[in-house]
């Protein structure tokens, strides 16, 4: 790994992220951004995460000094092992980015984008070497959150979907393999979801953006730490977990309880739901599941309270 | 505090879970419930419960011995100050149960109803004492997360809703006053927008139960222990704050990123959203937002990794 090189087009908050822990994790960066003044912003970027990805653990020889600034994408990616690209949201403007990467790349060097929102399907087309594309979308701040999601396109080959895995796994990432391509992945269906519920909310003057936030900071955001939408629900359910849960609040599914139309709760999405979370529960009894929920939230909440801006205030009263 | 005595009617997960954080925090309870072997379950939840409420400090005087099982509602709320209404979610059946207590209970105890979903103004009918209900709707675990959501309905008393509020503070929770009624109160309306998306999200193929809970607990999910669903893009929009990331992101409220539709983005919209952001900053920089939110990160990783389902598996094999 060590003896490998990385490089980054785009040096925004996300692409700056990216260089942190691809730094800490042992490689050398070279990165790109015609932006006036982004070497700069980029190098104390870096420094401001330093002591963050220190506490996380740095790979052997990981250093900060092993960073350079290139004058060009063709500069910055011409010796790359990997590269990932994190120019802004625009599908023209990524499209131009990726062909002038995949023309400069070395043929076999594997690109990733951190697009939220685009199919890698578009972001392929016109290329010289498409089958080396494939989206991998992280979640700010991205030398932190282990989380990234790795989207093949229809001419990715599943090899270098395998290789983008293991590259992302060996900076101590945690991938989901999206299996199928749709707008925003999953994550940021989830997200948007919350997003757009919070904004008709607040725009119906049922409350303040601060108690929408605190309605999720100080109960259900405690939990989806730990354990996601289905696993907690599954709990909700008792002893007889999400089998008897669907059955007690599927009925809610019908209700005006947020904005969003549920799917119909057929016999085939029941199943599937039940088997999942059995499934995920990894061998863990229904009481065994509690008892690590509570044990984690006890610790989360001791901690969490140090946090909350509003007990910063408290404490500089 | 210490002499007063609340009732808790409903000894299901909700009940049980009031029971140990009235317990905890210095009451005598009294709790009934019809179902046959309810006592014996109350009491088991209670044990099950206690070491986390002991972590969490127990109030002067507590103990899981303050608590007995009456054999009816009257005889469980005659002497009560405080009257907590636990019963399934049927509107119907809350109806018939709160007429009773409102009947047995002294004039002036107050009654707070567990309700996820149903409107105070509904649960008043017919009463002889109506000012005294409000909906104060917690979060499961209930000894250990924070939150409760306080609605008043139309004829409620701002002195009991007052009351109310000093009520379950004293018991060491976050009070949310919910200024207006709404289906869901507020809590529940972002919770089922995942919910919902999720289960679209399953319906559909696109990835399993685990893959969707993932997608949650390993990236967003670890940001909402701390900052809720505004001030994460309050943050996301680096120096500019919310005020530029409205800018940036707001087109993708346009985007097919969730089934949910967004509400138009209007002026008033727009300010309500950024003055709310910089309000709940409470005077902390950007820069501070930033740094806060890394530190809680830092430390949420390092204690969730113990904990995940997964994470638990390999440990045992």
């Amino acid at each position: 790994m060590a003896n490998q090189t990385v490089a980054v087009v785009g040096t925004g908050v996300i692409g700056n992220g990216w260089i942190a822990r691809m730094l800490a994790s042992g490689y050398d960066v070279v990165a790109t951004d015609p932006a006036e003044g982004a070497e700069g912003r980029m190098r104390h970027a870096v420094e401001q995460s330093w002591a963050y990805v220190e506490e996380l653990g740095l790979a052997d020889g990981a250093s900060k000094d092993r960073l350079t600034f290139a004058g060009s994408i063709e500069e910055a990616v011409r010796d790359a092992d990997f590269i990932q690209e994190n120019v802004p949201e625009r599908e023209d403007l990524k499209q131009m980015v990726l062909k002038e990467i995949d023309q400069y790349a070395k043929p076999d060097a594997l690109i990733g984008s951190s697009t939220s929102g685009i199919m890698p399907t578009e972001l392929q087309e016109n290329l010289q070497h498409p089958e080396r594309i494939v989206v991998a979308h992280p979640f700010h701040p991205v030398y932190i959150l282990p989380l990234v999601e790795v989207v093949g396109g229809k001419q990715t080959t599943k090899e270098n979907i395998a290789n983008a895995k293991n590259f992302y796994e060996g900076m101590g990432m945690s991938v989901l393999h999206v299996r199928n391509e749709i707008e925003g992945h999953i994550a940021d269906r989830l997200i948007e979801a919350i997003w757009r519920e919070s904004l008709h909310i607040v725009n119906e003057g049922i409350a303040t953006t601060e108690e929408v936030d605190k309605a999720f900071t100080h109960g259900a955001g405690m939990r989806y730490a730990q354990y996601g939408p289905f696993l907690t629900f599954h709990l909700a359910g008792g002893e007889g977990g999400m089998r008897h849960m669907l059955k007690q609040f599927g009925p809610a599914l019908k209700k005006p309880w947020t904005k969003l139309e549920a799917p119909e709760l057929t016999d085939e999405l029941y199943e599937k739901v039940v088997e999942g979370c059995e499934q995920q529960s990894n061998g863990m009894t229904m009481s065994e599941l509690d008892q690590n929920r509570n044990e984690f939230l006890v610790k989360l909440y001791e901690l969490v309270q140090e946090y909350w801006p509003q007990e910063k205030n408290k404490t500089q009263v």
